[in-house]
């Protein structure tokens, strides 16, 4: 919006000057209300240069906290060549959908998916009413905090696991218990809140893609019902631009009065192959850019990669052990193998993590220029 | 948007007055600046006053096809009320959800469903290579136009029917299929396309609550797939504002090519006590907003009710036999049985089609007030 204010002010014909000089003829009438007229408009142009101006330093470097590279330069001139209506690439705004997982590509995902911290920490808080839990797996791997153990398990089971959690409680219950997690649950090594573990590069492109008319959504693994609560505050992104797993779901009246209940039986599972399918059901459209960083992501850069014209293609990689993880094949979580090597044939950008970030964090940003 | 232009134009200081007086003294080099900036301002101006004039005659009368009454004056104290910021029943504009049932609510639905006479008119174009079917129900009663015959079988095994259609086919066939369909398609009766079918003071209601902050959803017992390829250019939404029953799908790569396959199991129907829980599968929000017609739509209207503060639900009901179809509590399509007696002991809304809307379709605009 401010932009296209920039061009219809670059745009002012300069035939209006006679105009102007006949309007200073008039008499005393007219003169006030050319002076009403003039207060107006000087008022207007204030709040205009504040416009432009605001609009002109976001141009200035949209991606500030990426170092300058084949990267982030990828990235601007996609953006400009998809948004800039004589280049052959353009897109019509209404067709810019970029997609990004979440675990490991808009927020961190060690020692383990944060999702699974919430599980573990409702686990402990409900094992008193379960008893039976001491000895059934994987529950007492669980409360015995035994990751070795956990990490034989396979990924449905644990599912199953999360999507049980809080069966038979109400979808506005589940939305407060995450919220009350969200604000007060810390990560286990880095003592912080999971939200200050969003990483900062991932926060400006998700602000640059929407202020080019991109809508931005996360199509993720995790459950839509865990995300929802807290990543319009973290993202920008409202809840039904969410894509993720879920439970069933019941409708039923209680009292008289409606509620959807959980069920503990998986609904869907949006990951791997599931994530272009996921796309297809919540938003019916081939996504312009993807962002990943795991293998369970490989189908949607495929899927979004074999659309017609420009596309965005992009991992993101875990180099750096000093300020986050360094991992990819061998991973338990984020497991990053088939994708390195299709993102190698196939030229997809890879963000080397040590390489390109300036920062990895918020709250690592110098506090003037926190955005 | 141009509300609020409006309100700085409004809010102009007088003592501007006084910056402007000292202006004039300059010399001729301070004078070109000026003029430079008064013709700027003169363009801007001329902008402001188009956008305050068109947001001035949008606000006149919002809902120009809807005869004056309880229902039109409802709707419009509604929308004052949640957008007005000095109002306790202010909501912010990013939790302003309104949902709309599609058949009989934003476009006529008889003497079938629309999507049925697409799945009719796909079942004899692939008649030739089944011809199985010349016996099998339902699609006996298909091929020989038996309505009466087809009014026996349950919703379920229709929807299978519809589900199966096109089982195989890619996602982006599927959606070339419909596009074919709706531009070429005429209805039985009227014999037109049937997206001329449309109701123009539901197309009024989409623009007024979208004007004012809101977001418009589609909650359909209809396939999204046969939905999101035209109701962008029907109702302005966004396929990805539609929540929809759909069938499985499937993702594969088809000599290399990623692919999306339509399987023909059903994966969720949107309807009845499905709505909600579409709702929140999909938008994860409660509506401030729900407009069905059927008993359909009931679960949908109750859960929307049950809200905390204002909330607006309203009932199409289809009283106008001479310029659309009667029908209400033994209707086939469209049944509104319950819904009707809810709507009277909740009072809710009632839409009297006949009593309420000056025209029924866009095509019965005089040619000058066509929007």
């Amino acid at each position: 919006m401010p932009r296209n204010m920039a061009v219809v002010i670059l745009r002012v014909p300069h035939d209006c000057f006679k105009l102007s000089d006949q309007e200073y003829g008039g008499n005393m009438k007219k003169k006030k209300w050319l002076l009403h007229r003039v207060s107006l408009l000087v008022s207007i142009v204030v709040l205009m240069v504040s416009l432009v101006s605001s609009a002109t330093a976001g141009e200035h470097d949209p991606l500030p906290s990426w170092n300058d590279g084949i990267v982030k330069q990828a990235v601007v001139d996609f953006v400009q060549r998809v948004t800039d209506k004589n280049n052959r690439d353009f897109v019509p705004s209404d067709r810019r959908i970029a997609v990004f997982d979440n675990d490991g590509t808009l927020w961190s995902e060690k020692p383990l998916y944060f999702e699974i911290f919430f599980v573990f920490d409702q686990i402990r808080a409900l094992a008193p009413a379960h008893p039976e839990w001491k000895t059934q797996q994987p529950y007492k791997d669980i409360l015995e905090n035994n990751l070795k153990g956990l990490a034989t398990f396979d990924e449905y089971s644990l599912m199953k696991v999360v999507m049980g959690i809080h069966q038979g409680k109400t979808t506005d219950e589940f939305d407060m218990i995450v919220r009350n997690w969200i604000d007060t649950a810390r990560h286990p090594h880095l003592k912080r809140p999971y939200t200050d573990l969003v990483y900062q590069p991932m926060l400006e492109v998700l602000r640059y893609l929407r202020d080019r008319g991109f809508k931005t959504f996360i199509a993720s693994g995790g459950n839509t019902d865990f995300m929802r609560p807290w990543v319009t505050k973290a993202y920008g992104i409202p809840p039904e631009q969410v894509v993720g797993s879920s439970s069933q779901i019941k409708y039923e009246l209680r009292h008289g009065i409606p509620v959807l209940i959980r069920l503990p039986n998986i609904h869907f599972i949006d990951d791997g192959e599931g994530k272009p399918v996921g796309i297809h059901k919540f938003i019916g459209r081939r996504p312009l850019v993807a962002f990943g960083n795991s293998d369970g992501d490989l189908p949607m850069l495929q899927w979004t990669a074999a659309g017609e014209g420009a596309r965005l293609m992009l991992i993101v990689h875990h180099t750096d052990a000093e300020r986050e993880w360094a991992y990819d094949r061998d991973s338990f979580v984020g497991r990053l193998n088939k994708g390195l090597d299709e993102a190698d044939k196939r030229g997809w950008l890879i963000i080397d993590m040590k390489r390109d970030w300036k920062v990895i964090y918020p709250f690592q940003l110098p506090k003037q220029t926190s955005r």
